[in-house]
C-alpha cells in the first residue's frame, strides 16, 4: 500500500468522464466553452468576483502568482521549508525574473505574524539589501498543519502595512478546508489573501490546477506570463473540464474529507509518535530505521523524513479498510 | 466545419482509452512505468539512442531545447515568421534567460543555407554584438512546407562549422514525415538535428508533446529546467501514456496522413489561389474579403492571414466527405 | 588623426581637476556631497524637478531606464539600427529581465510617428504576441541626425495613448542640443520624454553618464536596480564630480559645439558624398575601398560602414586646423 | 575621524597621476594600450598565465565570475553573511540569470570544508532541488579574518570532486595578503581557486577592480557578459591605468599593510572587546550604546553592527598618529 504521496494516487473516475465529455472540437487555448466557465464557477465558490485560470502544475500556479506580485529585483518571504523553496527547483526565481526567497523559521512550516514582522523590520531600506514584495504561505502547510482565518488575518495586516502581496499555496487547500469547516472565502480574500494556488492534482485530479486572483488586477498580465512560460495548452478545454468536474457537487471537498479521515485513523494509532498535529492528510511520525524496515516489510511504502522520522500521506481513494492495517502495524511496533 | 486550427480538433479515442488504462497508482513525476518506456520507444523509432521527455506544450518543448543549446547572452537564429518568434510570447527568451532571436527571411518560412551563412558571416566577433548559439527550424514550416533531408544537411553543416546547435520545431513533424516518406531518422539526427520538438497535440493528441534529444548530453540539465519551469507534472504517467498510444502502430503517422490527404483535396480545388505548395495540412490561399465572407456564410471557418489571404488547416479526424464541400465551395468561387 | 570615435578622444582637463578636487574622504556610494547635488543641478538645467543618478556607461543608463518602464514579458520599440539593438550585446534584454526589442525602419535611424503607430496597430492584443511597454529613440540618432521637438511630440502622443514609456538615448544629447538651439526642457519632458540617458563620455567625459527621470516615480526602484547591476560605485563622488564639472558654465555644450563645428567642415567638403545630413558630430559618406585606402594612407583613420561607405566622427578637442586636412583630402579625391 | 569604511577614504595620489598620464586619445573600450597590459601584469604577479579584465565594482567582478561558473538553474554556495548574499542587492542572481545562493554557517564568515561537504551531501540529486555549481569565499572575510592556503585547499578539493567552480571575493585580497605573507599564487590558483575578484577601490583605488580568471576558459564568454551588463566602459584605459598604477612597485601591498597596521593598533587597545581576531583592516568589538555614543562624541564615526557591537575599518591613508586617539579612547572606556 502506497503512503508515499497523494500525487501517486489514481484520478477520480468523474474526471475521466469529463475528459471524454469534453472531447469535441472547440476553440483552442482558453477560448473554449469549458474555460469560459471558470471565472463564474470560482466566483460562486468564493462568493466574490475572482479571475481564475488553469495551469498544469502547482509549481506553475505558485510561480505565476508570485511573478504577478514581485518584480525581478525584490523578494518573496516564505517559510524555510516551504515547497517553493525546497521542492520547485528555483521556479519562483525563474518566473519572477530573479526574485530572492527570504526564509523564515516557524513551527510546522507555518509563518507567524511575529516572525514576519521581525524579519521585515530587520531589512534596512537600503539599496544594498533586497526588499520584499510578497509573502507566500502554504495551507495546509508542508507539515500538514492548517492556518486558521485569524492567523492569516494577522499576516495579511503586516502585508498591507508594508505593501506586500499575500499568496497562498493551496496544493492541499481542499484538505485544509475539510478540516477548517469554514467557507473558501473565509480563509482567503476575507482575511487578506490576494492570490491562491488551488490544488486539485493531489486530490484526485489529473493535470489541472487553478490559479485564483482575488486581486483581479494581477490577472491580466499573468495571462501573458502563462503563455510565455509554455503553460497555455492548446487544448485547454481538457484542463477546464477537469476542474469543473471537481467543483461539481463539491467533489473536491468530498475527496479531501476522505483523505483527511484516513489520516486520522493513522494519527490515532500513532499516538506519541506524532511530530505535528494531523490537520490534513499528512502524518509525520517518529520511526526508527528498524521500525521503518518492518513496516516496509509488510508492504507499506512511505518517505523517510530525515533521521528517525517518516512521512505518510493518505489519498482520496484509500478506504478505512485499506488504511487500518497500516494503523494497526504502527500501533503494534 | 472548422478549418481554423488542428488545435481545435478532438482527441483520438485511443488516447482517452490510454488515459483510462493508466489510471492506477504509480510513482509520481516521471518515475512511473509509462514514462520509463519513452526513451526506448523513441530510440526504436529513431533507430538510435535518444533521450525523450514529455512536456505539455510545443512552446515548452521548443524553449527547453533552445535553453539547452543557448546561454542567456547569446542568440537563436530562426525565420522571422517562426512560431518561436511570432506566437510564443517571448518564451524562448524567457527559458534561455535572455537569448535574442535573430531573424532571417526565406520563402515559405524556411531558412536556406545561403541566408544562414550570410547572416552568420555578417556578425562581427565583437563583444558589442550578440553571438548566435543555435538555429531553430520548423518542419513542416509555418507555411505548411517541408524541409527535405538535403536542405537540413546544408543548414547543419553551417551549424557544425560555427558551433551552433540545431533544433527542429516539429509541431507538425508527423505531417512532414507523412509527406516526405522517409524515416524519422533520415530527417533528423542523420542530417544533423540535435533536438526535436515532436508534436502530438495538433495531430489528435490531448496534452502531451515529446522533446527528443539526439545530442543526449543536452538532456540531463533539461530535466532540471523542466521542473524549474513548472513543467514536471506530478502525474506524468498520463502524458507518457498519451505519447505511447500515439506511437503504437504508428497512429501518429496514420493521423497525419489523414490530415494531409484532406489538405490535398482542398489544394486541388484551390489551384491558382495557392500561395505556397501544400506539403502538409495547411493551405494558404488568396481570398478576397467577399469570398471569405461567402465561405463563412456556408459554414466554414478559418483564419484570415493578412490582406486578401486565408489559412485553412485540416485535421486528423476530418474525412474526405467532410472536406469536399469546402473544396467545392472554393472551386465554385 | 583619429576620426574613429568620440570615445577615443581625451578627457577635458577640467574633469581631471574635478577628480583631484573631490579627492577627500566622503560617504561611500552616493551618500556623498557631490552626488547630493545632482538632482538640483539637473533640475535647474531642465527647469523642472527631475531625479538624476550617475552610471558609468550609456549602456547601463539606457538599460536601467528601459527596465524601469518595461516588465520582463513585454517589449521595447526602437529603430532596427538603434544602439540598444546593434551595439549593446543584449543589455536591454538583460536589465529588463527578458524584454524583446521590436524593430522599426526609418530614415537616418529615426522613428516616425507613422511607423510607430502602424507597428503598434499590427500587434494583436493576444497572449501569443509580446506587447510593447516602451519606446526608445536616440537623439542625435545613430546616423547623426536630430529629432526636433515636434517630431518627439508626435511620438509621445502615441506613447501616451497606448500607455508606453518614452526613453531618449542621449549618448550625443549635447551634440543634438548644440544643433537644435532649444533648451534641454524643450526637447525632453516638455514634449513627452519620460527618461533620458544624458551622455558625457563621448563629449570629453571620462567615466560618468547621467540617467535622468522626468517621470520621477521611475527613479526609486531604479536605485535598487543600479546596485543589483553592480553599477553603484563605492566612490561615486568621482562620477558626480565629473558630471558637475561638465555642467559648470555649460562645458558640455561648449564641447559639443566644437565637435559639431568640426563635422561641418568635413560635411562642406564631402558634398554629394554625404549619405545623411550632418546634424551632429558624425558624418556618413560614400567612399570606395580605394578612396578609403588613400585617406588612411595619409594618416586618417575611421570606420568602414558597410560596402562603399564610411563613418567619420569628430571630437570635442579637434580644432579646425586639425580637421581641415581631412576635409581637403576628401575634397581632393 | 572616519572608521566607517575603507570605501570612504581618499584615492592614492599616484592613481590621479596615472589618470592624467593616460589622458591621450587611444582606442575605445579595452582595445587601448593600457588595457592590453593587464593580462601580462597579472600573469607576472600570479606566476601563471591568467586572463584579467577591469570592472568598476566588486559586485560586478563577483557576479561576472559567478555567472561564468553557474548556469541560471543552479546555485552558488557561500557563507550566510557573505557580501554577495547580504550587500549586493541580488546581483549574483541577476548576473547568473537566476542562480540561488545556498547559505552556510561558519565562524568569522568563513566556510569550513566540513560545512561545505555536509551541505553538498544533503542535496539530493533530484530535479526538485537546486544543484550547486560554484562556491564563493571571501578573503579576507566579511569579519576581517583570513583563509590560509591549506583551508582553501580543503575547500577546493571538495569543489573538484563535485565539479564546482571556486571563486574568491577579494575585495580585501590585498589586506589578506599583507597578513598572510605568502605569494598571490599560493593563496589562489595553487590551492584551487578558479577566479578572483581582486579589489583595489577599498585600498586607495578610485573606480577600478580586477577580475582574474585562473581557469582561462571562463574568460572568453565573460567578455560578452561584461558588455551586456553595461560594464564595458568606452574609455576603459582609465580603469586599466588605475590598476597598473596600483601594481607598480606593489603599491597595493603597501597600502594594505598600512591599513592592517592601523587595525592592529586598535586591536591591541580593544583587548577583550574583540569579537574576532583582527587579521586584516576590520575590527569588530563589543561596545554598549553608551560607549558608542561616547566615542562618537569625541569625533570618531563607525558602524553599529547589531546589538552591542561595532565595526571599525582602517584605511590605507590613516597614520598611526591619526589612529592612536581612537585606540586610546577605546582603552579608556
Amino acid at each position: 500500500m502506497r503512503f508515499f504521496s497523494d500525487n501517486a494516487a489514481s484520478v477520480h473516475p468523474k474526471l475521466l468522464q469529463a475528459l471524454a465529455a469534453a472531447n469535441a472540437p472547440d476553440t483552442a487555448y482558453d477560448g473554449d466553452a469549458h474555460s469560459a466557465k471558470l471565472n463564474a464557477a470560482f466566483s460562486d465558490l468564493f462568493e466574490t468576483e475572482v479571475e481564475a485560470m488553469w495551469v498544469s502544475t502547482g509549481t506553475a500556479a505558485n510561480s505565476l502568482a508570485l511573478a504577478a506580485m514581485c518584480p525581478p529585483h525584490r523578494g518573496v518571504i516564505c517559510h524555510k521549508e516551504a515547497h517553493i523553496e525546497q521542492d520547485e527547483a528555483g521556479a519562483p526565481t525563474f518566473f519572477t525574473g530573479g526574485a530572492k526567497l527570504m526564509l523564515l523559521e516557524g513551527e510546522g512550516a507555518k509563518l507567524s505574524p511575529e516572525a514576519l514582522e521581525s524579519h521585515c523590520a530587520a531589512i534596512r531600506d537600503d539599496v544594498h539589501q533586497v526588499q520584499p514584495a510578497a509573502v507566500s504561505i502554504t495551507n495546509a502547510s508542508e507539515y500538514g498543519m492548517v492556518y486558521h482565518p485569524p492567523e492569516i488575518a494577522g499576516l495579511a495586516e503586516i502585508c498591507k502595512d508594508r505593501g506586500l502581496g499575500l499568496h497562498m499555496d493551496g496544493a492541499r487547500f481542499a484538505n485544509a478546508l475539510a478540516t477548517l469547516g469554514c467557507s473558501p472565502a473565509e480563509i482567503t480574500w476575507k482575511v487578506g489573501v490576494d492570490a491562491l494556488s488551488f490544488g486539485f492534482v493531489k486530490n484526485g485530479g489529473m493535470s489541472a490546477e487553478a490559479l485564483i486572483f482575488f486581486d483581479r488586477k494581477l490577472a491580466a498580465e499573468t495571462q501573458y506570463r502563462r503563455k510565455r512560460a509554455g503553460h497555455l495548452q492548446s487544448k485547454g478545454r481538457f484542463l477546464a473540464a477537469q476542474i469543473l468536474a471537481m467543483l461539481e457537487d463539491d467533489l473536491w471537498l468530498e475527496n479531501a474529507r476522505a483523505a483527511n479521515d484516513g489520516a486520522q485513523i493513522i494519527a490515532a494509532a500513532a499516538g506519541d509518535r506524532l511530530i505535528y498535529p494531523v490537520e490534513a492528510n499528512e502524518i509525520f511520525i517518529s520511526l526508527t530505521a528498524d521500525e521503518a524496515a518492518k513496516l516496509r516489510g509488510i508492504g507499506f511504502d512511505f518517505y523517510d523524513w530525515g533521521e528517525g522520522q517518516a512521512r505518510l500521506v493518505t489519498s482520496w481513494n484509500q478506504t478505512a479498510e485499506e488504511i487500518r492495517p497500516l494503523a494497526d502495524a504502527i500501533a503494534a511496533l
